[in-house]
């Protein structure tokens, strides 16, 4: 296990991408990247908002410990947040490794003890711990997929749960910070591309249908973001009542492939009956990006949105989905800064992104 | 003389500009084109408001009759505009060689007995016949050229006069339809370009400045059109009681270079204090225009502008400013028809006009 702190985030690869962004796999036209997440506390230790710091320390060296349980899932890097840089934490957070909250980059409890577990090379499991629960795993993959996302975390939770014994209540399930969590204790999402459900104004019907079924539908960072780009997550809120079986086949199996083919239809219905408007929103976009000079974060991503339809679609030629996905992260600030080498101001920002925009696009 | 009617704007050739847009001659960094013209009435002949079709058709034939006496002004064109095409009429609007009130496309009208008389290859000269009054005459040339387009057009007004006597008083002057053109029924006009006035915020100074000293500040089309492209005229409105060297002197010797030299100098100064910002607009101005599949005349006109500054300040290389200054007439109805070859509804128009600008920059 690599355990050097605080170094570019640990190993990370800016330049690469993420392999949840690798535009593959099943649905990978729609879906960017399935997830799942675990909830878990340990048993006899206070919950995290209660606990002292000795006690959140022990939480550390307690995970930390079992770690060295974790078969096949690559190299695993541990990084102690509240030593860590806030530029390493920013990439972190775009890469969702951890949470903006679990970031606290300039929160009043930036010192309080708490450390991020991932996988090397290809990122798909994390564990955040000391967030709100003890430890918060989670399993990140490209395209459809949260069955290997499932068996994946599965297996990682049997491992560290053998172990380190969870707190469980025989009536509740697996007890949590917060009772939305209690249960299973699991979240499954996925991140998914929608432009064309928003141009043909569908998407709130989306957004109702979901809620009506217990879903919901947030932005590209989660509860509480905006959706930018066109990204929206879909997950679950029930985590009680439901086996994990029942969830992951309710998600996987039907909702998502409907939310999925509804999009498609979209975006039939737009090349067919709005092709040249549509066309001329792709290539305006594609335009913009490959020629202006200063570029904001949002206005990138709302950029790329219309470009990775277009791409999609086969309006546009000579680039992968995959390229526009990294583009996607690398237009953040965190991994900005990290390709251009150094910390910039927001203005320095501007001219970096459409500097690399331009380059990646050319 | 050419005496053909409607025949595509009688021997105008769409696709190579317009020699008054050739971005030649003096301060054609700033001032597009130079105009003077002069408003006639024919002595003994009812005004044009109050005429009588025969009357119309009288002045018509007289005019006619004395183009032969022109000399030095190039191959010239008879168009009997009551007897010419909508797509014509739209033609001779777009390259200013008559007003939109002469073409009338819609007005009811559209019949009287009306002409434009001009000078091919270079269109340097053209008079309106029973427009506002019997002869409305012009030169216009490309760049800050008004003493030449007054030597041109004088010695027109001299040879016409002398074989057809105008209305004129001791007292006022040369008599015209309009009171504000009594006297020596003279307007001097420069087109220019004045994006860095606009983006500096310092455009209403000079309108204000302009007005101050009895000069008209309008759009692109003339009286009462919007300045579309950052493209101005301004233009005298004294007409009565200086002589025509003094009116020249102080637009052509004065009040047009020192416009010239505030637009310069706020090019300067955007340049030195907010390039980035202004490359920024310029190229996404450029990007848009490589890219849309869908633009309308004003849009190109806004963006040509932009790429017109950076043109001229270097920022754009490949481009001379003729080949923008000609995009700026090619993106107009008439000529964008022309070029297609066919009648185009509007919809159809936004694409062939994004095809067009799309090759012509490529």
């Amino acid at each position: 296990m690599n355990t050097d702190g605080p170094s570019a985030g640990g190993g990370i690869s800016p330049g690469a991408g993420v392999p949840w962004l690798a535009g593959e796999g099943q649905s990978a036209d729609v879906v960017l990247s399935s997830r799942v997440r675990l909830a878990r506390n340990i048993a006899g230790v206070r919950f995290v908002g209660k606990a002292d710091r000795r006690e959140r320390m022990h939480v550390l060296e307690a995970v930390r410990a079992r770690s060295t349980l974790l078969k096949n899932v690559g190299q695993l890097v541990w990084i102690n947040l509240h030593e860590s840089t806030v530029s390493d934490r920013t990439i972190l957070v775009e890469r969702h490794l951890i949470s903006k909250q679990h970031s606290k980059s300039r929160g009043v409890n930036a010192e309080d003890p708490r450390a991020v577990l991932f996988s090397l090379p290809d990122e798909r499991l994390s564990i955040m711990v000391n967030e709100e629960d003890h430890l918060r795993m989670q399993s990140v993959m490209s395209g459809l997929c949260l069955d290997a996302c499932w068996r994946t975390l599965d297996a990682v939770d049997d491992a560290i749960g053998a172990a380190l014994p969870f707190a469980f209540s025989p009536r509740f399930g697996y007890l949590t910070a917060c009772p939305t969590n209690v249960g299973t204790g699991l979240r499954m999402s996925a991140m998914l591309h929608l432009p064309a459900l928003r141009l043909t104004g569908e998407l709130e019907k989306v957004k109702r249908a979901a809620n009506d079924i217990a879903l919901a539908v947030r932005g590209f960072y989660g509860e509480g973001s905006e959706a930018i780009g066109d990204l929206y997550q879909i997950s679950n809120q029930t985590t009680l009542g439901k086996t994990e079986q029942e969830i992951l086949a309710e998600l996987h199996l039907e909702i998502l492939p409907r939310v999925v083919e509804y999009e498609r239809s979209a975006r039939r219905e737009l090349l067919s009956k709005r092709l040249s408007t549509i066309e001329d929103q792709v290539f305006r976009a594609y335009g913009t990006l490959l020629h202006a000079r200063l570029l904001g974060t949002e206005e990138s991503m709302t950029l790329l949105s219309m470009v990775r339809l277009g791409v999609v679609a086969g309006l546009i030629t000579g680039h992968t989905q995959a390229k526009i996905n990294r583009l996607l992260l690398l237009v953040q600030p965190g991994h900005l800064q990290l390709m251009w080498g150094k910390e910039l101001d927001q203005e320095q920002r501007k001219v970096a992104r459409a500097e690399i925009v331009r380059q990646e696009l050319k």
